[in-house]
């Protein structure tokens, strides 16, 4: 793999893994998260899950790194979105 | 890459690529998109074209594939928000 190969994949992971920060910073500020799917968050992290086991496989460490990181932001929240659907 | 790999790609793919749909039809149905944030999706279209472009360098096709659909229902969803969230 060469370093600009790398390099895009980095960029594109990074994007993907950070796109649910903004929820989950919308969430925690309003306190409300009725309108989000807990399915959608449910199959992201089935999926982000198995990208991390594919990237292990291929040996590619964007693929690793950013799939990880995904799942635990992904993880918090689904634990939000319960937290404050329950009120 | 052999069978298995491509296999375990498509089925991660299928995972993330398939996440927003219940987002979307959750919105469709109760046509409100409020708690949901625009800029989720947005970055998350942007990497997914990213995604997109790094499977096109990689040769592989479980990438390509699955973050082509991912970006359609990401931009369907981006439509659906503001359609809802102007009301």
């Amino acid at each position: 793999m060469n370093i600009n190969e790398t390099l895009i994949g980095i960029v594109a992971g990074t994007c993907t893994s950070t796109a649910v920060i903004p929820q989950l910073v919308k969430t925690i500020k309003e306190k409300k998260a009725e309108d989000v799917s807990p399915l959608m968050f449910f199959i992201l992290l089935t999926g982000t899950s198995i990208w991390t086991y594919y990237g292990f496989l291929k040996d590619d460490l964007p693929i690793i790194v950013t799939n990880i990181f995904s799942s635990l932001v992904t993880i918090t929240m689904l634990f939000m979105k319960f937290r404050f659907s329950s009120k």
